[in-house]
């Protein structure tokens, strides 16, 4: 890219090296194998969480560095640009753990935020179910309050990140079935309890390592302080929900950038070296073209990434705008690993390439974190447009 | 589709049927344990050759049934609207099959085309390398001519479609190191001669049931009548691979507009069953108009890729016209998988999805069979402008 | 193109012959002129009567010379291959006269269409207001029957093709203001019948010569035989422009293929001649893949309107189906006129230049005869999405 | 758009209301007229000397205002955003000015500039010619010096902005024949010096009222102090131009971006209002989604375009990415016009309507200022991709 970033400082750009030797060590060796077993390790959690990768953004007190949310950022980046999208540390340190910081009682933190930090508790968030995704207001699980404040919550869910692997699970669920949008709360339900089960790992495009996967609730009793944030919180889950979702947009776009950057990197590389008809396949004015193209829209879509989280640091980022970021680079991204597979000819269809797996995992991008349609509404009521 | 096909009679239609019951019966229930070994069964190879499924259009003293292409025509079209895409069918009957049909000598026929016809024998042709794709002049696999006729081959191929299951291999090599495009020439190789080894099947992002395989030649010793042609077509390999080329390109052609609008269909009936904010998916206009965009181009198509499937039985179908099909269909495949998975919002992303597979599968069809950037040049051409 | 086209005779190519000769008389030493009055010669009307070009499909006993329809194809496609679009001789002949034709009384046949034929009558017809245009139903224009059976009508009417030399208007007006979509009926109204007034010539981006204009009719008495088709077709006036619909959307369809050929060929033209950077802009790789895609487009535009010709011709062309015809050629032709502008540098900007106003002209064609929208409104009903 | 923008001091502000006020007094009312003839009014220049509006960023000792370019950014995007691009203020103020500025003797600045600041003079640049355009190396116009050290010019220019208008023109000519790129320099041409001649106003398809020209050099003699910078910069013409790109490449991405966000707003105003089918056109999805997408992408480009203004007041911005901007926001500019003239339906094609014009008036940006296809050439070569 031409212009250069100004968000970090050089303890930024350490931690972005230090990362890199984290994940040079204890990732890039086995993410293949990870791909093939559908899952990673679960012993890299403990791993990054005894270095200290995990949950960054926890106040100390809680575990985690007390850092600010670039530290974050620079994770999200490397990760996605060396492609170990099955490592879900982003989903949960700064989508799951948030929430427990921003509602949690005093007790649901000191229980859980230092276990998060530390890797022993992997976390998910559990909102989709096979009958409700874009239109989380017709989600199905239910709790129902018991007479001593207890809960009793049924239901499945599916396409839940980390899912396979977690140990505490955030899980949406309406707690008043007349109150739609307000009667809805967010539940803490771990591992074990009697009646939690999980479903198969789903397999999928792309994302291979990633243990996405079905969670069944079969009359799972809960106790009182299971409720996120206990009873002030109770029917607030969709104001939560609400809440964190331009931080939560925002990290896709942060990845989506990252990801398209680097599959350019790789292209430029292998475009330079190839040979057709007697010169680089880079020499051709239609690549040279294409890559022109694609290195533009990656360099705007970088400068106006890096102004969202400027924003989103100053408490300015909306909900639009986030959702902006993450419809526009999405796109971008998938725009991008289709011509860049492209231009690798046939070992762009090739497991082996790293631009091949590039283009399966993007796809998801435009999916999840709100499909990029719903992306669209978002930002049409915000510039006034009449309709639903 | 609005417009009717007025291509085939009743029996096109009845063979039609008959085919898809071989697929229900045979090819259905596997497919997914295909995809998870990485190839197809050898023995559904014999049963096609029992059913009169492989090489039709041969004729029947060469073991075929003296069918017009248009048989030919219906199989790619039903394989590729179910997602068989394991199944090399296409590339046995109408590529390798012909190529000995009209260059063969005498005895090559006899020999071979009732091998290819019965299944007996897999076939597969082997023009790419490591190092030579698009530009075929570069392949560097050679033979030596022995004083007594007799030939060494030396090279290695790779992504060849039915490689690891080829019994019967065309190869192209150098035959004159300083003939150019003039200096190459079609062996006929056998599985389990000394020196010819299969590499790996290739890892693939789609096309997960084909057996994509390096091959290997050693120092490979093949008597004089390995030559395709015997002596009259020495040197004149690049001839015949040129003027199998339309039709080549046309069943890449057939095989994107049938992928095509079976993509549609299947999420057409999604979106009209799947419901969100209290109506179905398909109601909404965003979904409404991108399916009546997609319908629209895959109809247009459709006329199109039928136009010249009678040209071709016409023998009127030139090169450009048929690189033309090629190109802008593969790409509005990928248009179309690429909407379609959308519109199915997360379960788009799951490899059970047939939407999913074909995704996936589509990728590669603006690849092989020439690029779609190698169609361009070639139109450009024939338009009369400024070469390269 | 690549591919012969097989709808014309040599009867049909002889009178294209002969219409290209009158263009060059008659049209093309005077057209620069019309563009900047704003509107064609009223002479010229006169002229293409009196040499057999107005009105080619109306039977002989009409004064129309009982032609195919593939005589007007041929003159829409030379009048815009030639950027002759101030010419309204299609509206005309082929939407004006056909309807007298189709509902007409024998009287108003005898009276009207021979002077459509011989130019005596210019016609035009008026169904869009300032508040209605995509939705017809929301007309106001109103006919009031008189005890006498006499009518009564008021209202304005804009964007009217050939409305400023109109002599011979098909008015849209609400004859039952209850009945909808059934309370509407076509009159035939002439100038200078009192109370019907032109307003002014619209300025328009392209289409420069083309009178188009509004037209008010301020309590114009009309005499009971103005009623098109008589008391037969009273409030039938939606299901007769609904039936025309197929052929008057292909009229535009085959009009934009002829012009982004025509686009074509100069550009062709242009970049083989004009040389930057010591080589014909024509030989640089981006230049030839982007005209080897619009003339792949176009050719494949051009197969599927002579195939819905072929269809029209055999009373078989679905609205649907005509309706996909004109919004995929119109949103193509506009993308050839976009890429052949850029392709001429700056001369693409200058009004002399035929592809710059072929431009400007283009862009009228997904908005007319119906939007594009509309269109797609219509396909996805043909496919059976749920509604609006 | 929802992101404030920071650059703009309250200052600022101010000079951009009363810059507004100088349009709805002096411009506004007469735009119109001055379409129709094809030029603005000379009185203009002086109107606006006279206020300060001209050459604001020349130090006052020259007559400027000695203000920062964020006063000039705001010009050019107030002119643009009402659609007043007949007024060439940008060019004169921040392309002609400024050589004189950087490159000119201090006799040249204190003779031309305060008279172009005042409005005495407009100003122009003359590269272009018949037969080079992106290839400037090409230019054929050629300055001989004598012997006394004068000039005799010689050749013609074409497509030049103000130049009609034109009191002194610099003139980009050839002074070392067989020097290449180092044997051109700039010659400051006066109006009236005899052999220096106009040709005529170019007739455009938009910016209607811009005076754009030929200008003809037969036989000009120039003193020896026509030469821009005197001596030390002869031969020197080409640095120069390459210089002063970054800049003039920006003016042009600043103004796509403000034209693009006018013309949203005009279109989201009318859709808001326009019924059909019994709601505002704005109500449909279709049109949310396509204004969603529009204004997300400008949003985004005025965040970049933001970060270069910023960059190039730092002295930071690189020709690459001011070629990113240029390309990118134009290209942008065209669809955004382009889908607000379909939204506006058949008043999208009317030139009364301020949509229209711009659509007209957009489509030269991805020409002049160097084609956006110069542009990719730049960014490739940045990216360190082989070729030309
Ligand atoms: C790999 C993966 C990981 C995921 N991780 C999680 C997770 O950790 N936790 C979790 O809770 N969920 C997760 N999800 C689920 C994800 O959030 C949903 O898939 C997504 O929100 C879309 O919902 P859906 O799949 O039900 O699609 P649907 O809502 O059924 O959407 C189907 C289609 O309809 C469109 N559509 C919806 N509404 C409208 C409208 N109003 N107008 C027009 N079109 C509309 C959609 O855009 C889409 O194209 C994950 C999904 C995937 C694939
Ligand atoms: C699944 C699969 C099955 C296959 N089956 C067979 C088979 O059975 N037999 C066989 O012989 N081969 C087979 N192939 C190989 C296939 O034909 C080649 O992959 C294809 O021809 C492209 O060659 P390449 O991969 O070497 O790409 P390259 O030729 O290296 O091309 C790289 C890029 O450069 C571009 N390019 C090339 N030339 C130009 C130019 N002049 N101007 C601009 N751009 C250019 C290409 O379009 C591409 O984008 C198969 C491939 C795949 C993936
Ligand atoms: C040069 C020219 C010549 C013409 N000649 C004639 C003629 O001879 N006779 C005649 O009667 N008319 C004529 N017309 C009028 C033309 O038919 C109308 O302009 C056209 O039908 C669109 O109507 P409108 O302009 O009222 O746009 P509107 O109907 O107001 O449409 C505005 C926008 O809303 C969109 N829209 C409408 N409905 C929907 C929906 N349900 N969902 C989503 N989007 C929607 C439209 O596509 C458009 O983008 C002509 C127009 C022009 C410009
Ligand atoms: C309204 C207007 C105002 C203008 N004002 C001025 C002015 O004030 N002063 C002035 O000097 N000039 C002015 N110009 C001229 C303008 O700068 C040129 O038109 C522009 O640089 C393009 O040059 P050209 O028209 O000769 O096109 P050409 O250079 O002939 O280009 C033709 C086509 O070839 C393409 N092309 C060129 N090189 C390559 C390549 N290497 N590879 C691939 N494609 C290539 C171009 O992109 C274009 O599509 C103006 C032009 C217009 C229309």
């Amino acid at each position: 890219m031409t212009i250069e970033r100004t968000l970090f400082t050089p303890d930024h750009e350490a931690f972005r090296d230090s990362f890199r030797r984290f994940m040079d060590k204890e990732i890039a060796p086995f993410h293949d194998d990870w791909e093939a077993q559908g899952y990673v390790d679960r012993a890299l959690w403990n791993k990054a969480g005894e270095n200290g990768f995990l949950c960054m953004s926890l106040p100390e007190e809680h575990g985690g560095a007390g850092a600010d949310l670039l530290y974050s950022v620079i994770q999200f980046e490397e990760l996605w640009a060396r492609g170990f999208t099955g490592v879900g540390f982003g989903l949960h340190s700064e989508i799951v753990a948030p929430y427990i910081l921003h509602y949690g009682t005093e007790a649901q933190k000191k229980n859980y935020l230092p276990k998060l930090a530390s890797g022993e508790m992997v976390g998910a968030i559990a909102m989709s179910e096979p009958g409700a995704g874009s239109d989380l207001q017709a989600v199905r699980t239910a709790a129902l309050k018991q007479p001593d404040g207890s809960w009793r919550l049924s239901g499945s869910k599916t396409f839940i990140t980390n899912g396979w692997h977690a140990d505490l699970v955030i899980v949406v669920a309406k707690t008043d079935p007349e109150g739609g949008a307000k009667g809805t709360s967010l539940f803490l339900v771990e591992r074990g309890m009697p009646g939690f089960e999980k479903g198969q790992r789903l397999k999928k495009l792309g994302l291979k390592a990633q243990d996405t996967s079905e969670l069944f609730f079969n009359d799972v009793h809960l106790p009182p302080d299971a409720l996120l944030g206990g009873q002030a919180q109770e029917n607030r889950g969709f104001v939560c929900l609400m809440e964190q979702l331009p931080w939560e947009r925002l990290q896709i776009a942060i990845s989506a950038v990252a990801a398209s950057q680097a599959a350019i990197d790789h292209t430029v590389a292998y475009v330079k070296d190839r040979k057709v008809f007697g010169q680089p396949v880079g020499a051709y004015q239609n690549t040279r073209y294409t890559l022109a193209e694609l290195q533009t829209e990656v360099q705007v879509a970088q400068v106006f990434v890096d102004k969202c989280i400027e924003l989103l640091m100053q408490q300015k980022l909306d909900t639009a705008t986030a959702s902006m970021a993450k419809y526009w680079t999405t796109d971008l991204q998938c725009k991008v690993m289709d011509e860049c597979v492209q231009l690798h000819g046939g070992y762009g269809f090739m497991w082996e390439y790293p631009v091949t797996r590039a283009y399966a995992d993007a796809r998801v991008q435009r999916i999840y974190g709100g499909t990029n349609e719903i992306m669209k509404e978002v930002i049409t009521r915000a510039m006034g447009l009449p309709g639903r």
